[in-house]
């Protein structure tokens, strides 16, 4: 290590000293926060969210259109895979235990917000595919298979941080391209210790014969899990470009005023 | 109202009372919740842009040159406004007192966080401009002007929710056009009992002649105060729209990998 490189460790661990000091955060002995309210405010929009589908009860058709157009990429055992079913839940998720953390790795150079999240609840989706036999020759067997895949619990550490510098690099090219230096980021990743409960039942061949085939369970478990470890957990870490939260006229709105002393929203 | 009115607002505040329930709030009991985590990730996002800001040099060039356009809106007695000094500050916001509460005029049909802040930092800018009597004709008398505007207290109370919905309605017809319904937005507010302390100092004349002008310091102050209420202070609120955190692989990154046990990044 040069002099100069010292010099430049220290300047940035003061720094983040003293931006603990101004804002009364002793990283070692600060006690974890709760995060009730930011619960409450996550709920809402959930259920928001979940209203809205159950009105417009499209999701079905998009994944189905979404499972279509990645036909090519499934195993060549499996046929298509259309969705009969899908459960969006009716529980939140529970943040809770925040605490700041120096970011490991970063040499003290970097404040994270490390949060436990819970989520307890059955998301599920329902699919019905065919299990092909490709020897001797491509469908020398076809099996339907009915499967229900289901997550049941979800737990997980995780780390989030606002930042506008670019100490980090895309996964893929595609990704370099379309990446722009300016603005501020949210990085956010789970770490690698996190619980993903599955609930799978599967259903194949003759109605009357049910029975669990664990090669499609693990087969289906493998792939969710891989696509979530690829996305977001340690080492690898989303960064979301944060919208400006500069007052602006365009962004500013008024609540309806109504002649009735019980306004109607849309949604109702 | 009418039987069906009456049972959609039950409707609501049943709804709103399972989801409070489910995450264990009681909005009547909750005590309220610090936030010192969340200081230290907004003040580790100041100090960048801070940094950012020493580094680059140019926000008076780009405040002269918004300030020139806007000459056009200016009081004719004022000539073109020209910004000689700029203090970024070197506090951070604390934000404090967290509680979930019903929003007032809801009805109990939507639920916000309302959070404390306090900014106690000094946030300043000189200008140079003219003061212009235009009587008996325009330019009768010129006057040189020196001014510094400081902020150096902001005491507010924030309410903040995140919503799909659009129970409210743009503030001009501008807004009208450029709105999109779909996404999800953070809607924030502050009261209307907010506290924002000026510091004014005024230079007028000849140079040796040094004196308050209050005629100026309250046009100033005037204008600072108008363009925050008209675009954040109840009954006005900012709808931002949030970016998807849904994880996907362009906004994947990864830690960079470097040679050397002390990474060091641009911004050293």
């Amino acid at each position: 290590k040069t002099h100069y490189e010292t010099d430049i460790d220290s300047g940035n661990t003061n720094r983040l000293n003293t931006i603990l000091e101004k804002v009364y955060y002793d990283v070692d002995t600060h006690p974890s926060e709760s995060l009730d309210w930011f619960n409450v405010l996550i709920a809402q929009t959930i259920q928001q969210f979940r209203e809205e589908a159950w009105q417009r009860d499209n999701i079905v058709h998009s994944l189905n259109d979404f499972l279509h157009s990645k036909s090519s990429e499934m195993p060549s055992y499996l046929d298509d895979i259309k969705i009969t079913e899908l459960d969006i839940g009716d529980d939140f998720p529970i943040f809770s235990n925040c605490k700041i953390q120096y970011s490991p790795n970063s040499n003290k150079k970097k404040l994270e917000a490390k949060i436990y999240i819970d989520l307890n609840d059955r998301l599920a989706f329902g699919i019905e595919t065919k299990l092909l036999v490709n020897y001797p020759k491509p469908r020398t067997a076809v099996l339907p298979v009915n499967l229900t895949v289901a997550i049941v619990r979800f737990q997980a550490c995780l780390t989030v941080s606002l930042t506008n510098a670019e100490d980090f690099v895309p996964t893929t090219k595609e990704t370099a391209s379309s990446q722009d230096d300016d603005g501020y980021f949210l990085m956010f990743s789970f770490g690698p210790e996190y619980k993903m409960d599955f609930d799978i039942e599967s259903l194949i061949g003759a109605r009357s014969k049910l029975q669990n085939i664990p090669k499609i369970s693990s087969v289906i478990e493998y792939h969710i899990k891989k696509w979530f470890v690829e996305r977001c957990v340690e080492p690898r870490f989303q960064c979301i470009r944060l919208p400006s939260m500069w007052p602006r006229s365009k962004n500013t709105r008024e609540e309806k005023v109504d002649t009735d002393d019980v306004p109607l929203s849309k949604a109702e």
